[in-house]
């Protein structure tokens, strides 16, 4: 069942300990089959370095266990809030990689310094505020979904131009087209976190940079007219 | 003698260069054998690559020497106060890993400013006082353990939930249930501090993470009703 | 066609990751056969791993493909306006490093503040002022290249002796006699960046170092009696 | 001639890299026979990937060459005056490793700040001033090497208690009773200079660790009745 995307899902995985995005258990990655609106996600507290795609857990849009013998991730109904609300997200991406989760500590926006950041995210990444006691105890990880669900709507951001989120005290979310893609974004908000924390330390009073530079990297790479790259890569 | 418990604590002080937590022999990791009341330990100064099985050292718990040609670490004394104290205790860890030396040289408490640091510990990461004069004249090594005991009871922190403090202008000590268990607490230290540092740079003013978010995360791996990871892992 | 050249800046290529200079396939190197008019450079977005001499694009000086079935990098343009400018350059680097890259986004100079820094640059490596939306909208990756020429040629400073510059809220440039030593000089500016924050959140009062002692050491690798490293190297 | 030496400096120099102290050729190793009084150093600007036994360079005191076909490193006067000056030197080092060359380039002698540096350091490691431009310029390595002489009897410091100073605006020197021992002090001094800036950004009002603390530290490993580690080791 879904072994292509077992198998997909199980590879993005392993880019995690790959790209030094996670110590020990600390993330997982998930995609989905849209048509048969099925979700494949790590096993919880599963070593890295024992992953199979046969242990790839899959789960119905509500969390349900499908198929599998471990348990899914504790973040699975994270996962499925997402794919629920926006059916352009392909792969999702949670971890602790370090230098994301202290701008989430911190509480703060990573503001776009530059083009590092422009290519991939258009726009500041967004820190969503902490959960209230009353949405932790009442289904933590789905109000953690569903917060991001809302605040996205609200500020009236594309998913996919803003691939990924900070949540305050805790860390970040990614995502793409596909779980390879949300890896990617996820390694980018790692390098763009490091670099605005440096370049905060050498100029306190840094601004973000001008609109139209922001636009033209992203545009370059992701609009109409992107010439970034080969053709249908 | 002891053999099982020898492969044990050598697995785990190998663990220890593994997780870029030691330069050169600045580390040590010890367990236990609460039947027989006897602790497996580090020689000495001996170089990670050169460590086997054989080459650990049993004493008793005053620390002597037991079985061994080697002298054990010169933290014995620090290792056997812990074990006496506490018998929850399987396993003890000592290393100068940067970050959170670098805590325990500037003298502060490691603030849980995330969830990161609240899966494994409940609450900040105690930095203990410098010995006195007299304290480090009579016995430094065995008053360090002292030191601990004393200050967990005094600050009435139980050892299990809070697995490792800061001794001040020294460096970090982590325990578990068993040797490996303490040397994951010991990452976790060192992640934690890395991060709360970097915390603290992109905001100065940052507060810790709210009790209740604190208490989610630690409740959810090591609660009565816990449902991270796999069950009996 | 320009083999040996091909090898060459392929080589160059995978020296960037080598270095820990890029993350996926953000930087670039060029060379140059001035005989013929020609500059070979990387594939635009292609990952080092699946480099090869064969990949390599050759262009004009006008950045017009005349060999390869890739679209060369993005950056074409920036890197021809610098060979047709300046006849002393024999290959051009572009990443996106973090150390060079946060000064960049930081909109600073880095002083020269030791002996690393004034053994490759002679004076503090400039940080140039971001395009304007007209120079942006224009042309943008001819205009970088522009814009460095212009300054330089403003500053009145020689090419060989400052072998890189940051552009701001994007990245560093540098270049040197040929691809391995323009590579050579990203290398030097990371590392000079690195340290360069680092020294200054040692002693926030810092002063570059004095003109003297930068003269002796460029000098003594760089100057007309230079006697470091063996003849003829 | 020196077979023996010459392969101790070489395998000593190539610890250089492997403990991540220096970037290209930036740095150097030396050790002394003392009956014989000659030199072997690092040849200038050779690649550690190049070197062997017999690339080596054999000095007399003056530094001027008496074995070996290449240059030898351009610090070698400086190397001399040091070994003439100090007969229990066996082995010198000198690198531009980051965290202590960021501590050179700020001017700033580095504090003791816990026991990783008390292990090794006895005190502050200094920081020397920068030579004069009639220092420079009459005879720049030589004088760099009278220059930490002077310094370090004017201090009235032993050389073997304090293995290692920084050359401001340059970096760091260290030595020992061999060259293995040298490098190793050069490790101590990287990891002590890294923790010590991260020490005054967790705390900018740190003071160092008590003498107390300090002379415990160093006279357990150094002092008469030193019983870190084993016997005759």
């Amino acid at each position: 069942m879904l072994e292509e995307l077992k198998q997909e899902v199980c590879a993005a995985n392993l880019l995690l300990p790959a790209y030094h995005l996670v110590t020990f258990t600390w993330g997982n990655v998930s995609g989905i089959d849209r048509e048969k609106g099925l979700m494949v996600i790590k096993p919880s507290g599963v070593p890295y370095e024992e992953l199979t795609p046969e242990k790839m857990v899959v789960t119905d849009l509500e969390g349900n266990v499908v198929e599998g013998d471990l348990n899914p991730s504790s973040d699975t109904k994270t996962h499925v809030e997402l794919y629920k609300a926006f059916p352009e997200l392909g792969g999702i991406v949670h971890t602790h990689s370090p230098n994301a989760t202290s701008w989430a500590q911190a509480g703060r926006d990573i503001p776009c310094y530059g083009t590092t950041h422009a290519d991939y995210f258009y726009g500041p990444i967004p820190c969503l505020r902490v959960l209230t006691a009353e949405e932790i105890e009442a289904d933590y990880e789905r109000n953690t979904g569903l917060l991001i669900v809302n605040e996205f709507r609200r500020m009236n951001r594309k998913m996919l131009e803003v691939p990924g989120c900070l949540c305050t005290n805790h860390g970040p979310f990614s995502w793409g087209k596909n779980p390879k893609e949300a890896v990617h974004n996820a390694v980018v908000m790692e390098v763009c976190a490091e670099m605005a924390t440096k370049t905060e330390l050498i100029n306190p009073k840094v601004q973000p940079a001008p609109q139209c530079l922001q636009d033209k990297h992203y545009m370059r790479k992701h609009g109409p007219n992107a010439y970034y790259g080969q053709k249908k890569q």
